[in-house]
């Protein structure tokens, strides 16, 4: 691991950090907050999965995130979205390709080598940090945004008992009906359907659900409603009965500038489950 | 004016807009931050000036200053730090020409015509953000960072009553005698050093000071230190016995990360002043 950043931050340190991803197989680079309590000891971990066209670095930038994981004295984990470099394929489209690999392992070419996103955020990234860092093992929550809304829920819902709380600022709900979504699990998993179900939040919901808190914020003047489809996960929250809360922010839309005013809401929510 | 973006954040309006400037004779694009108290009447103003290298959007989207303008009431204005443009002309260096107007009027070639952003920030903008917008010209403070720490204390020296209090992140304090100044000054104003004395907050503290509250914060680790000179206006500082507020933050470098540290707190010191 080497170190690309260390700044102080709120009393803590954001760093900036690459390595050698044996899942990926290319070098990574990850953003990770460390509150000052981590000089005492493992801290609880809040990881944040980034949307469409983000690197480790826009939301560690915009978010807002780093006053309230101070204030909790909680860490912050802000992964990339996708394998880069040289030797990596890619598509002309920003929504295919690098940074955007929907958090999956794909399987078709070619894209299988080192699009295998699902397994670097779950095996070989927490495997470094919990190895590098004072954080808790124990203690995780996850949340997102778009793309990593997503991302957070159907990770969240696929491993049962790794996360205290999960929750999403304007997440793709539905990508087996939705075009961020189908073209994607089509071009990295093929076409057998079959394959995407555990890659669609509102069909794990219908499935396996979440034993814990869920929040998710999206606003109403979110251009990207028809793709995000949050009626189709609401509707399987209220059939299944899951702890769930729900909310349209009425006028905000898909941007940071909304992510950051709901960032202190979605931290103490974490926080409470990762204090319990 | 035109509209380039505007979203909502922290139940406000986090807006872009781009207008004809006659002063530095080019479209200039700026950003501003209007709370929601904005909706029953003027609001009062918070100035920040940035950085070298800076646009309109980097303190507006890394800063993290919106959380705290919304909570007090207060407007955010963000400048950007030079004219730009095809025909604007420019240096290959960062830190002269475009990004780097340093916030003086312009006498030399090939900068004179359109580098005149003393009098961007100080006529033009305010002419057109309080002609547009629901702003109260009686209640102005301002701030900056590094390049734009040096505009926002030399701009509310030279302006008595205009501010009602200025502060600075990791401000240059004395450019007459820094490399972070001098080749500025000589290029846009010319050799002869006196007509720089106007554009150098130490000595302008010595002549002529501030008529309110000024708080500066800079990182005991800012790798700039050399070229900020703090120690310069600390000590005019000391001699005119100007009210002032001068901290060295223990481990903080020169980057946003210090800025939003530190951001909460000069956003309610000035909001103090706002609404004394």
């Amino acid at each position: 691991m080497q170190i690309i950043s260390e700044n102080k931050c709120f009393d803590g340190i954001q760093g900036v950090y690459s390595h050698r991803s044996e899942t990926t197989d290319c070098d990574m680079t990850f953003g990770l907050y460390l509150p000052a309590e981590a000089n005492e000891g493992p801290v609880p971990v809040l990881w944040f999965l980034s949307g469409l066209t983000c690197t480790h670095e826009n939301a560690m930038i915009k978010a807002g995130a780093q006053i309230w994981a101070a204030e909790h004295g909680i860490a912050l984990v802000f992964p990339d979205t996708s394998p880069r470099g040289e030797g990596v394929a890619d598509d002309d489209a920003y929504d295919l390709g690098q940074g955007a690999g929907f958090y999956v392992n794909a399987t078709q070419k070619p894209w299988a080598p080192h699009f295998q996103m699902y397994d670097y955020i779950t095996k070989d990234l927490p495997d470094l940090v919990f190895n590098e860092f004072p954080l808790d093992r124990d203690r995780q929550s996850i949340t997102g945004h778009s793309m990593g809304g997503h991302g957070a829920l159907t990770v969240a819902m696929n491993l049962p008992g790794q996360f205290r709380s999960v929750s999403a600022f304007a997440p793709i709900c539905n990508p087996s009906a939705s075009d961020w979504g189908r073209k994607q699990l089509a071009a990295y998993l093929g076409a057998d359907e079959d394959t995407w179900a555990n890659h669609d939040a509102s069909k794990l919901m219908t499935v396996k659900g979440f034993n814990g808190p869920l929040l998710i914020d999206t606003g109403t003047d979110d251009p990207n409603m028809d793709l995000l489809r949050p009626e189709t996960l609401a509707t399987a929250i209220a059939a299944r009965r899951q702890q769930a809360i729900v909310r349209m922010q009425p006028g905000y839309d898909h941007g940071y500038f909304f992510v950051s005013t709901y960032m202190e809401e979605h931290v103490a929510f974490h926080a409470e489950a990762l204090y319990a």
